[in-house]
């Protein structure tokens, strides 16, 4: 019997990587190729099909290709279409399934990268077992994917899950999105770099961080300075946890999740992000849900995670509702 | 043919009332005992099937009873139970739904009063056709009914929907759950008397208001006043307005719904809520979710809203899924 494999591809401004996945999580092949190189999208798609026909299920006849789950930057689910994506060269509407259809006749299905990890964390990750949610993404900005009775939340318009983009501080700082104190101007790697330099003008707290240009700051020298216990950047995480809190008690009352994941860059920074997080959740939440929600570490590595979570959303579409 | 009918049972803090709802809405029959007159719960839900058995379904051998919803406070739907009701006699946690099968053989399922008013507006109301969409109930409180995929979200404890206690102030107004800065301390019929306090005192111009002991100044004196252009009161309007256009806009972020039905005292002001409130959440949208969402106000009558509300609970727990 042939093994039943999907792929996952996982659109980066920069490069795409596509991966076999067998079901139990192990990445069999992978390659990639640049997503920049190809102004016409269809020869995008085309030079997609050629890695996977030509090297990854190259001499494979033992695998069973099933479905096909991409997660890219403002991807809909319900059309397949990568729409108005900021950091791509394509512009618009892109049909990025449509165009797939011309070469496979299996499930394509695509979503946004933050859905993408949560239905990752759901089918291969730390949320095996759970019917309800939700996935906070913490790079360069906040990607959030929100899982309700064991299905991936879209909305009416496919483009649900953007909790990086609740307002948090209205009239607070200036967004991306055009607007002001979204949550991932706060929470992120980029927003704990701001946070540092708000403390600088406020405290007068000696600080080794002082010496590095704003520009350069990242939020990976925060944390470790934060390990030689360096103040500023002790004070920057302890307040990142408490804003980061605030969404999640707000998070928790809206949706009522059994646990919330945190993946990506500042989750790494540990016992720093996780400890006042807790703390700040425990003295925000609501009554009626104390004690209900966990807060926990993504269980996919990062390296292989976008795959994976791309993979997921092809396992998912392909599996009987549980 | 027998005509197939369910109960619903809105239990309020003084009286709860019981009525008889065909498919399309119909109120054929409606009865009410006292809430408080019944130390003992069993003997409550005894009354209650007196009533239905003697009153409402007597002589009415054309009627099928499929089913009974309830509309409670603190209602746990997973459970059928009332939990920890700050509002009400009995203690703790109250299994009505298990005491009612006592009587019954046909489904008894429970809920909070706002997912039961959701749950009215999509079988009954102004949602007929809409597979997600967010009720908000401005009454003395804010409750809400968040609809996802054609169902309501109970989340992992069923107490999900909570919207009414987002924090949207960090340190502001306090709340009746012990908190500061909940949403229904700013939008709700209370809300907004505190709102017309604040600006009493942060405006020199006259207003009627003024003369009334705050204690008895309710949101019915301030829309009337509004009427009259009384400017305090029209403020007050707006600034209620930014506030929940604030929290709708987040609820956007979070589940992309098609539209947002606003129920009770408050929406009963009309333009005075719906034009700030919609000029704000034009404002202060996130670009992608521009023009994809409305603010409506609820088409159910207030006077029989809650049994319709419980009643449709009923009817969505014996349909199959569409």
């Amino acid at each position: 019997m042939k093994k039943e494999v999907t792929i996952g591809i996982d659109i980066g401004g920069t490069n795409t990587v596509i991966g076999i996945v067998d079901r139990a999580a192990n990445v069999l092949a992978e390659t990639s190729i640049s997503t920049t190189g190809f102004p016409d999208v269809a020869d995008y798609v085309a030079a997609i099909h050629k890695s996977i026909q030509e090297e990854l299920l190259k001499d494979r006849n033992d695998l069973d290709l099933k479905a096909i789950g991409i997660g890219a930057p403002n991807g809909n689910y319900y059309k397949g279409t990568i729409e108005y994506p900021p950091n791509l060269v394509w512009q618009g509407v892109i049909p990025l399934c449509e165009l797939f259809g011309k070469y496979y006749r299996i499930p394509v299905v695509l979503t946004n990268d933050a859905n993408a990890a949560a239905m990752g964390e759901m089918i291969f990750g730390g949320a095996k077992n759970m019917k309800n949610f939700v996935v906070y993404t913490l790079g360069t900005g906040l990607g959030s994917g929100i899982i309700i009775d064991g299905n991936l939340v879209y909305g009416h318009t496919g483009f649900a899950g953007e909790i990086g983009h609740t307002i948090m501080v209205p009239g607070g700082r200036e967004c991306g999105c055009g607007r002001q104190g979204c949550l991932e101007t706060y929470v992120s790697a980029t927003g704990i770099v701001k946070t540092v330099s708000e403390l600088f003008a406020l405290r007068r707290t000696p600080s080794e961080l002082r010496r590095i240009p704003p520009e350069q700051l990242t939020a990976k020298m925060i944390t470790e300075a934060a390990a030689k216990g360096d103040a500023i950047a002790l004070e920057a995480f302890d307040k990142t946890a408490d804003m980061l809190a605030l969404s999640i008690v707000n998070t928790v009352a809206f949706s009522s999740p059994e646990a919330l994941f945190l993946f990506g860059g500042l989750a790494n920074a540990g016992k720093f992000i996780f400890e006042p997080t807790e703390k700040y959740v425990n003295e925000k939440i609501q009554q009626i849900f104390k004690n209900t929600v966990k807060v926990l570490p993504s269980q996919l590595m990062e390296s292989n995670a976008a795959v994976l979570g791309a993979s997921a959303l092809a396992w998912k579409e392909i599996e009987p509702q549980s």
